[in-house]
Parts: C-alpha cells; sequence; structure tokens
C-alpha cells in the first residue's frame, strides 16, 4: 500500500542548481588553518553522516575522534612511511612531481576523524550482505561523502588521508579488532578554495574531458 | 601559496539546512512508477556523480545502464536465487519476516544502472592506494551516494540492491572483466515518500535513537 507523508518536501530546481555547486566545489583540502572547529559543529556533522544509506540499516559506521599528541604522531608517522615507499614506485618525472605534492594536512587539521566499519555488529541481522560483504563498508563511504558535503556547505574543508598503514592506524586508536578502518580524514577551515582539484592543479591527473558522463557510460 | 577563488560559493544556513533535509528523505526506494525518466535527466546525475572525490583522481566510475530485456531477466534471476539462500539463513520469526519484506523494485524500476570500478585504470598512477587499493572501489560509492543524494533533489528514487551474485551480474552485462560491480541501482519516479526507512517500517531494523552521532563516536 502506497504511503505519502504530505510533509516530504520537494526541492526544486533553485536548490538542485545549489547542490550541483556544492558538489562542484567540493574540495581534499590539505591546506587548513589552525584554529579550532566547535565540538557542536563536529558533532553535527558525524550525526548527519548517520543518516547515509546502510546495507539492512546496519548503521556500521564508527567515527573516532582522533585528539591525543602521541596518537596524532603515530598516524603522521604512518604516512611518512607509506608515502616514501609510494615514491619509490615512481620514476623520472613523475618521481620528481610525487615529491613536490602536498598530499595531507595532518599537521594543521585542528580535527582528525578516522572512520571505520565494525564488521560484526549485529544490527541489520546481515541482511544484504550474504553476497556482497563489502556493502557494509561501502556504507560507511558513503557515510563519508554526505559528512563531506554537509561539512563543505558550512565552509569547512576535508581531507581523506588514505596513504597510511591501515593496520598501524588501528592499532595507535587502540580500537575493537573487528574494526575495519575505511577512511582517515583531516577537517577544519581550509586556507583556500579553488574550483579545480589539487592533483589537477599540480599537474598530476586532470579531470575527464567535459563529456566525462558519457565517456563513462555503457549501455547494455 | 594560498588561492582563492572569488568565485567560491558561500552555501549559507537556509542551504544547509536544506541539505539536511534532503540527506534525511534520501530512502532506499523499491516501489518505482513505471513511467520512464527521461535520457537527459539521467545523464545529467550520472555527470554529477563524476564529480564525487576519487583517490589519486582516478576517477574509476563506470556505468552501465540495462536496458536489454535479457539482461534484465539475468540480473533479476540473480536476485532471486541470492534472495532464496538468504532467506534459508532465517529461522523462526527473522524467516516468516523476510520472506515478506519487499528488497528491490526490479520489475518497476524504469531505469537499471550497474556501477562498476575499473581496477585498472591508469589515470591517477596508482597515486593514493598503494597501502589502501579498496580506495578504489571506496570512490565509487561515493559517485554512488552523489548520485542518490542529487536523485532525490529532482524528486527521482533510486534503490541498491545488493542481494546478487556480483560475479553472475558481471557476466550477464557483458562488461571488461578487470571491472568490480560495486552497485546495482534502480531509478524512477517513487510511488512512495517517507521519513522512515524501509526496514525500519517493516520492523527489521530501527534507526539507531536520536543520539546516534554519540552513540557511534569515540575520543582517541
Amino acid at each position: 500500500m502506497a504511503r505519502i507523508d504530505e510533509t516530504a518536501p520537494s526541492f526544486g530546481p533553485e536548490f538542485a542548481a545549489a547542490f550541483r555547486e556544492l558538489v562542484l566545489w567540493r574540495r581534499d583540502v590539505r591546506r587548513f588553518r589552525t584554529d579550532p572547529l566547535s565540538e557542536t559543529l563536529v558533532a553535527r556533522l558525524i550525526e548527519l553522516a548517520c543518516h547515509a544509506p546502510s546495507v539492512g540499516n546496519c548503521q556500521p559506521w564508527r567515527f573516532v575522534l582522533v585528539d591525543e599528541p602521541a596518537r596524532r604522531d603515530a598516524v603522521r608517522a604512518s604516512f611518512h612511511r607509506a608515502n616514501r615507499t609510494a615514491l619509490e614506485g615512481y620514476d623520472g618525472e613523475a618521481r620528481a612531481l610525487y615529491a613536490r605534492l602536498k598530499l595531507e594536512g595532518l599537521e594543521a587539521a585542528p580535527v582528525h576523524l578516522a572512520v571505520f566499519a565494525d564488521e560484526t555488529t549485529e544490527r541489520g541481522a546481515g541482511l544484504g550482505r550474504q553476497t556482497m560483504p563489502e556493502t557494509l563498508r561501502y556504507s560507511v563511504v558513503g557515510a563519508v561523502q554526505t559528512l563531506w558535503l554537509a561539512a563543505r556547505a558550512e565552509g569547512i574543508g576535508v581531507g581523506w588521508i588514505s596513504i597510511l598503514e591501515p593496520d598501524a592506524v588501528t592499532e595507535a586508536l587502540d580500537v575493537p579488532s573487528d574494526w575495519t578502518l575505511v577512511a582517515y580524514l583531516c577537517l577544519g577551515w581550509p586556507v583556500e578554495e579553488h574550483l579545480d582539484p589539487e592533483l589537477e592543479r599540480a599537474g598530476w591527473q586532470a579531470r575527464a574531458a567535459a563529456a566525462a558522463a558519457a565517456d563513462f557510460t555503457l549501455r547494455r
């Protein structure tokens, strides 16, 4: 039986246009001001992220606010090790360019937020993830993208650092052993505002052409 | 050197409030009207999804519009097999409840959109995914969540079906062998509008309490 909630919002073309701008102006931020973000604001972002879709409604996201200097040091050390190894994988011009890239804002960002998937949650009773168990972790990614857009709407920058050793980070944060690290985020007020991705600006990898949607789409 | 693009938008509290509504009213839709979506509209959603963040800016998302009846049949058959097996994993009341759940809208939805990750893309030259290669697939999930919110902003419903055998679906769609199925989506005009998740309404799994953000957050 169909059910229509009369209070359901209709967003309209003006909102859709503003949402498009939000998506276009979201950036992976690596240059942060060091002044703090209010706890209320960060809690609000996390709360909204918890409304992301999740497989079987299992809500597997677990957020860890990393405050202790020793833990942040361990994360930064992990980045530096992983980044050195990554650099060694490139030769010639690519190597020189890679060495110049700014790939994280771990030093300046006032907020470090690690996001995990709780692999053993009983919520959802396994629904929807028998044949594609990875959808549990995918649900956490949906929460991250929701938080990212919500942050940008408030003018807050987010950077996702994946050049990390997940085991080392998980150990440094002392979380339950059945949590999987999905994302390590830096949050703070951005020093810059720009439309072009950082890696495009640096000459590493441009966005695909304007016809991207067509380039990326097949019909079957 | 900091760079401020003077044309950068400032979204303001009114937009942030509307964005919050968008996130709250996004639903996993399983009840669709059968009337078509315009191709322009679908292309616009995909185009915006291509502005999601991606590791090393590698843009690994590949979209497949599934039109051919034989291919749709193969996908539905895969759902029915996987769903029968899933049902057999529950006992007693849970089994009876599971059997009554409506878990997909494959029959009515005018648009089927499979979303893959191209595991061998050269874009990004591997940057950011040496230690966490799963971030390639995570990038595709960010695109899916972006598309989902963009669709909801236009009043279009999206449902993500994960009760599928990924190998069978990949084979049925005849895509390159190094593409990984990340999501199979149904799109169409929703029959219903409601704020509570389908699985909450059906008594399967409620959302966590209003204090969810705190419940889900640790400090370290």
